[in-house]
């Protein structure tokens, strides 16, 4: 029985931060299946040729190979049901709706906030990579994409229907967190893993949600490397 | 067996745009439940006295009298389970999040694109009401809130997790309407019934889901009356 995750790593290999690889460790946590992780870095196509992909997560479970992220908690739903984090049907639908707000509404201004913290926890090697790639996306220099004030002025304003479902309940999902967290969290320890910058004012109930995130199922975020254990 | 639901009217008493009413006369519509409608205006505060309130949708089913539309809709579900609108647990988590989402990131704009029809929509007797409560809640005079090109390029951004969705199933719940369709026709059907202003670009599948969302149960909003048929 082997259940391994390939994990993109930075600088320092134990520093993990994809916000796609992180969704994916929340949802294996909250089924409690045990994995290994493969450090992974964004030049490395050789390693995922066997996948036929060439992004992480990758996870290999026993004889199953499942790429992409959502992809991924879909099959953790059908393999181990109990406990599910995206669900079925209605509740499925939902899930997703919530994973293109997450990234079509919350990501932009996350990336404003931390795109040169995020260049620095990058492996050296990867650098020219990711700079590349990332300046085509939006069309614009690095440097210029990043600019803190405006990326949290976006993400603030994005965050609002988060906020007011967590005056209501501890979690987005309810009482206890599942698929909708996992997506949203996903993204912000990305931004919390390379950067020292602040996501939400102290006492934003999105703050509060993230703190407690970092809590739940044995503390594996709250207890993951970041760049604050780093000189 | 009675069935009423307060519905606001304008100007002319069949014009009916409440984005509340409209979410909750589509759940209704969805569960094949049988309601008259009583025309009610902003003004009329008095003819709502009875359910300790001062806004519609009220829902008076027999004995039980309702205030607020998710409130309504929710009961709904209770009274009526079959076919849920938004259901339950983590399902009515992510519906409670819809709704948010379509009131923080989606209602803004609409309202911008908007304003001056809905006041010319709403009764004579209460544009001074309407105007006061909205200049105060929008900070500035409704003559600058009303900026259709301005309010487009916000629903347009809004809109974009909900276009991803749309590109994968003919509704946001899936292969049939449900709860998360009522929430945000409910708001674009206000804008619908008002103006004459696009919504969004024609092939745009936002465009192609409302166009489907009018024909739904029978038509029930496709057969509405708009400013479209009044002169």
């Amino acid at each position: 029985m082997t259940r391994t995750l390939y994990d993109l790593c930075g600088r320092d290999e134990r520093l993990r931060f994809s916000p796609y690889c992180w969704r994916v460790r929340m949802a294996l946590a909250h089924k409690k299946l045990e994995f290994d992780t493969i450090a992974w870095r964004f030049e490395d196509k050789e390693a995922l040729a066997f996948a036929d992909y060439d992004k992480v997560p990758v996870l290999c479970d026993n004889e199953q190979i499942i790429t992409d992220s959502f992809e991924i908690m879909r099959y953790l739903d059908k393999a181990y049901p109990e406990s599910p984090v995206l669900g079925e049907g209605v509740d499925y639908q939902r899930a997703l709706f919530f994973k293109y707000f997450v990234e079509r509404s919350v990501t932009p201004g996350l990336f404003r906030i931390v795109a040169l913290d995020l260049l620095d926890a990058i492996h050296p090697d990867d650098r020219d990579y990711f700079r590349k790639t990332r300046e085509a996306r939006f069309g614009m220099p690095l440097a210029e994409v990043h600019n803190p004030e405006q990326g949290r002025q976006q993400l603030t304003q994005a965050l609002a229907p988060v906020r007011d479902q967590l005056r209501s309940s501890p979690f987005i999902d309810g009482e206890a967190p599942s698929g909708a967290d996992y997506l949203l969290f996903g993204s912000m320890m990305w931004a919390h893993t390379v950067s020292l910058e602040p996501l939400a004012e102290p006492n934003d109930p999105v703050d509060e949600w993230f703190k407690r995130m970092l809590t739940v199922h044995g503390g594996v975020a709250g207890n993951a490397l970041t760049i604050r254990d780093l000189s």
